[in-house]
């Protein structure tokens, strides 16, 4: 840290601000509870001075002083925290990262919401191969027979999902299709196999001839907001689970959590 | 916000720093994407100087200017904030608060986490009734009969109940109380009343002769982490969905959620 205590401010700036930041950030590494000498050795400067600093803090709401004299983040970060991390919107961080990732692939890219009709198309990214599907923003895919519905069944509770998928279960009551479920024990299957794996995957089921590969987006509260996923030919689209799509996928779609502020393993 | 800025800084403080926070908190109120000269509207301070302060914002990582000369909350803040938000420990908070709750009433206080045994207590206040129940932390409760256990069984994953209330109703099968669940279907009637009326509920099934209602604590995640209930005899106990005990319950439970980082509405 103290390599970090500004000497002489940015330029055009003002070196009590940047202390004072440097001192917030101590504050916050140090996990809560730091006394004064401990703050003032983290950063190199003079018990005195660094007090100074802490009563204007304390003051502002960033920091409290707690019991026996020590210091932590105080009652306005809790204000501060929640309202930034509910106002990333999802949408707006994931178009900014696709537009990377799809640069980075000849494949079509697929970003889906949980809407009243179930996975519904909110942003497509055309495939480089000569490729073409019915796709566009609005369009919605089966629940069970697409990579994205497949993510949302894995991953969003039974309640919400329930509606949707009785209803497909009843049209694919009919259906010679092989692949497609025909008793929510085999519902449970997919959706169970999907959260095992980390994504949603098909081969050919929901357009003919077409693969597609899905992944989730979770935002801070680990709640599934986003799917996004990749698609191409049957014939050329690799849909394995240590293949480069699905590496593509689980690395964009992983980032785009992270600046949602989702900390994985704590789900 | 005019008001607030710091005209002399408090007593022994650094002025710099308190007027540095105000033009962090104006952003963070500001919704991001502020103006240089809206910000310096809302302080009340030279856009000239604003900007001194915006440059040392913006060097420590708090702050960051956007498309058009536009400031927002910068990079640094999402850091910040789930770290923040993810060391909030529910047991310590709800601590801190029950203490209050327990003092206004002359019922027994409870605190339960959802152990690997289910429902289990982890603090108990004693009534100042002379009521004796066999309580202790370690105990665990029913899943299906008691109001704690209820408030589980409402807001937790199926996935995550499921086992416990097998074992529960498979032990139920034999009794004789007409209160006992003996399906799932009546497992999910009780999921869903718990659910709805925000409380759990039962009048004398756990211990006999005990009435109980229990409130549940959600985190900034929307994660149920702690159930919270008051218990007393069952011929005093008002368990009534508008009565004192009720309401206390309701908003002790909700201002620990609050603490937590918990947004009502958004889950």
């Amino acid at each position: 840290m103290k390599e970090n205590m500004p000497k002489s401010p940015t330029k055009g700036g003002v070196q009590s601000v940047e202390v004072g930041m440097v001192l917030l950030k101590a504050l916050a590494a140090s996990g809560g509870h730091a006394s004064l000498n401990e703050l003032a050795e983290t950063v190199g400067m003079h018990p005195a001075k660094v007090h100074r600093y802490l009563v204007s803090l304390v003051q502002s709401g960033f920091v409290e002083r707690t019991a026996h004299g020590r210091y932590d983040l105080g009652p306005y970060v809790l204000e501060f925290s929640t309202a930034y991390l509910s106002r990333l919107d999802p949408t707006t961080i994931a178009n900014s990262m696709i537009e990377d990732m799809w640069a980075r692939t000849k494949e079509g890219v697929i970003l889906t919401v949980w809407g009243s009709s179930g996975t519904t198309v909110i942003r497509w990214f055309q495939s480089r191969r000569p490729i073409s599907v019915g796709i566009r923003p609005g369009t919605t895919f089966s629940t069970l027979m697409s990579a994205s519905g497949r993510v949302f069944l894995a991953h969003l509770t039974q309640e919400l999902t329930r509606p949707i998928v009785e209803q497909e279960l009843k049209a694919l009551e009919k259906s010679s299709d092989p692949r497609a479920p025909k008793s929510w024990q085999e519902v449970e299957a997919i959706s169970e196999e999907t959260r095992n794996q980390g994504l949603g995957q098909v081969a050919g089921h929901s357009v003919e001839g077409v693969s597609a590969l899905a992944a989730p987006i979770f935002d801070y509260r680990g709640e599934l907001v986003l799917t996004l996923a990749l698609f191409g030919f049957k014939s050329s689209f690799d849909i394995s689970r240590d293949g480069a799509n699905a590496k593509l996928l689980t690395d964009t779609a992983s980032e785009i959590s992270k600046q949602l502020g989702y900390l994985p393993g704590t789900h």
